[in-house]
């Protein structure tokens, strides 16, 4: 029995009720012989409260004193914690990002992790307390201020935490079951997945699958630190993520892990690029200075007659505007047409290790697709993911209808397994 | 133009619209040239709900966590005020008591300050920053720990740091405009004191008088940092608390600064003392180990005929219970007949320096109680202060009396002055 790192996110903890039965489930675990570390995020709706404050005192909340202001909600959250699980017996400490040895750059708002020192936090739990520290922030290297990580923030606190401590498993506890097949809110037949790569983990993570962000399973494999999601409201078995599957679990693994869409990007077409080298690298170092981040990247064949070509890529609907306004800037000397810009579409993403090995895989995909009446507008591989874009009103059915193509579907008897002991 | 250390209470700030009133009179202090440090308390009723939902997840939240927990309302007001200078084009930096320096003994929800060491304050304010600090919080010397400094807390931290930082003034901004002759909820012609003393201060404020805390004002002596208490809500000059008068301003020291009142303590009464020596000292020692603070006592003369004696004192009603628990165990040892205990009386002091050299005073003050038929129930004297106990149903009457009768109140020409120089 070893040491476990527990991860509770808002809607886990969002009342009293909530933090009492967070507290017993935690209480369960430090019965169970282990040493216990918990990593809280701030209760239920706490955060978006003090964004709204801020912004009655201030149109444009600056950097530091942002981060001050909303590691006040973890600090509420950790306290409580440690209050309910004395109240049932166990002692208990909290402590803040910054006391737990978080480390991290000095960008507010979105900082990187770049130590993690967690001697109190050792020292406390040897003493026989469980832990509980803050998530989503740390203190920064130069100036001794205080930061958070951005979006998804705490669950990145807890791997790093589980890599300082050299920590058994990392339990992401959340509101759903652990990570499926597709999302359960399109595809009704959607599975729980029982083990996942890595690898297969990280490109869900960045074709749209919202359970676990990228940022936290590269940290968990860079380290080696199994990820167990799971339910906070039930006591079953959620979705390891991992090199190969823990122990003497039996898990085999699709050839498809699963299907991921993402309905957040948009498209920009840059129409009528003379077709010579350097203008393709001009528009790009044009986005990139703007800090705007691209994703997928299409360039057409050349047409002979004009010499001229057109470039398409897709990047966030909410970095549209900045992208536009830097394309724009480079009109003159890139001599483009125009612009054409697109936030109607979806992306559809399969993702599995098992693609590599069966050519079969590109073929059924479209298949699926073109069955069911969604025209593909651009495509974009690895060795181990395709994705599509396709209009944004399709992607349901289209989302369905692949997860069917490849067996995904709970009652279906199809799914091409093979015995997985990683890769 | 030096250092101006300013503190804001909670209902000064309790709503956005309140911070951003706050911020613009910052501001103008730092336009006056002023560097300026702001302390701050939690937004109006933050702390109460905080720990309301502390009620709610343990009957008795434990002291580490519940600094923990306490100290968050301080983060968010002072990160929302910053914000709110900043958007008024100055720069502001907040800092929590921790990185304020401010270090306290590690005796949770009610730490004393030990140290200030303002390092990184100084730096921000040399480099032309308003600081921002939390009030009411700091780190405990060993251990690391935070803590909370207690009711009223926020004005020590100013004191303290005002003395730390060699300010030239301490300015507590509430929502009174100052120190009153008498509690004008109760004397209608109360008047605004324009100077008084320490030493009539802190007489003042362990006499019932709640706008300044014994334990600011005694450090505010102790380092002679003027303190200028004033309302947040007014652009008047308030009550300035000093060794003596500030500057060329001319104020005249009346014989008594004011009558205050106090109906949060009881009285108990040990009836049948045997009046040998050492049986007092076992009284008062079993008072002690029960650590409650007890206040006024009188030992009455013994009656010739029996040899015993009543020994009476006061103390918060919320000892209460512990007193009589503890003297209870004491009746086999001491042998005293009975126990009394009474919570519906009032204590009455008036203050004043003046009465050192003014032998009339106590004959004045007894007069104005019997002419107003209030029955004196114990009497207690300092040097500059007489405090008499009565019912408590008599104390509104009682305290609207001695105002008048020693000319306090605000239409009144009969107030007995001299020119003050301090004394």
């Amino acid at each position: 029995m070893g040491l476990v790192v527990q991860k509770y996110g808002g809607s886990s903890v969002a009342d009293a009720e909530g933090i009492k039965r967070v507290a017993k489930r935690i209480v369960d675990a430090k019965k169970n012989g282990h040493q216990v570390v918990v990593v809280v995020s701030a209760m239920g709706d706490t955060t978006d409260e003090l964004i709204d404050l801020a912004g009655q005192v201030s149109p444009i909340p600056a950097g530091r004193e942002f981060d001050m202001l909303l590691t006040a909600g973890e600090r509420i959250s950790m306290a409580l914690l440690a209050m309910a699980i004395k109240n049932l017996g166990h002692a208990a400490q909290s402590f803040t990002g910054s006391q737990a040895g978080v480390i991290t750059d000095s960008v507010h708002n979105k900082a990187r992790i770049i130590d993690v020192t967690p001697g109190r936090i050792r020292t406390s739990i040897d003493e026989g307390n469980i832990a509980i520290v803050a998530g989503f922030q740390g203190v920064s290297q130069e100036g001794k201020n205080i930061t958070t990580l951005g979006r998804g923030g705490s669950d990145t606190t807890a791997v790093a935490l589980a890599a300082a401590l050299d920590a058994e498993v990392c339990e992401i506890y959340t509101d759903v079951d652990g990570v499926f097949t597709a999302d359960p809110r399109v595809v009704k037949k959607a599975r729980k997945i029982d083990w996942i790569s890595f690898e297969d983990m990280l490109e869900l993570a960045s074709s749209g699958s919202k359970v676990l962000l990228h940022r936290c399973v590269e940290y968990a494999r860079r380290y080696n630190i199994p990820i167990h999601v799971r339910s906070s409201f039930s006591g079953l078995q959620g979705t390891w993520v991992s090199n190969e599957p823990q122990g003497d679990r039996k898990v085999e693994q699709a050839i498809i892990s699963g299907v991921a869409h993402d309905t957040s990007e948009a498209k920009i077409t840059v129409v009528g690029v003379p077709d010579k080298p350097g203008e393709a690298a001009a528009i790009f170092r044009a986005i990139a200075d703007a800090q705007v981040n691209i994703d997928m990247v299409v360039q057409n064949v050349s047409a002979a007659s004009t010499g001229l070509t057109d470039i398409s890529f897709t990047l966030p609907k909410t970095e549209g505007p900045k992208a536009i306004e830097a394309l724009e800037k480079t009109r003159a000397g890139v001599g483009f047409d125009s612009l054409r810009y697109d936030d109607q579409i979806a992306k559809i993403s399969l993702v599995g290790a098992g693609m590599k090995t069966n050519p079969g895989v590109t073929a059924t995909f479209f298949e699926a697709l073109s069955d069911a009446g969604v025209n593909i507008e651009l495509i974009s591989t690895s060795e181990i993911r395709i994705s599509v874009v396709t209009r944004a009103d399709d992607v349901n059915e289209a989302v369905r209808a692949v997860h069917t193509a490849f067996g995904l579907d709970s009652d279906s008897d199809e799914a091409v397994v093979y015995g997985g002991t990683g890769r």
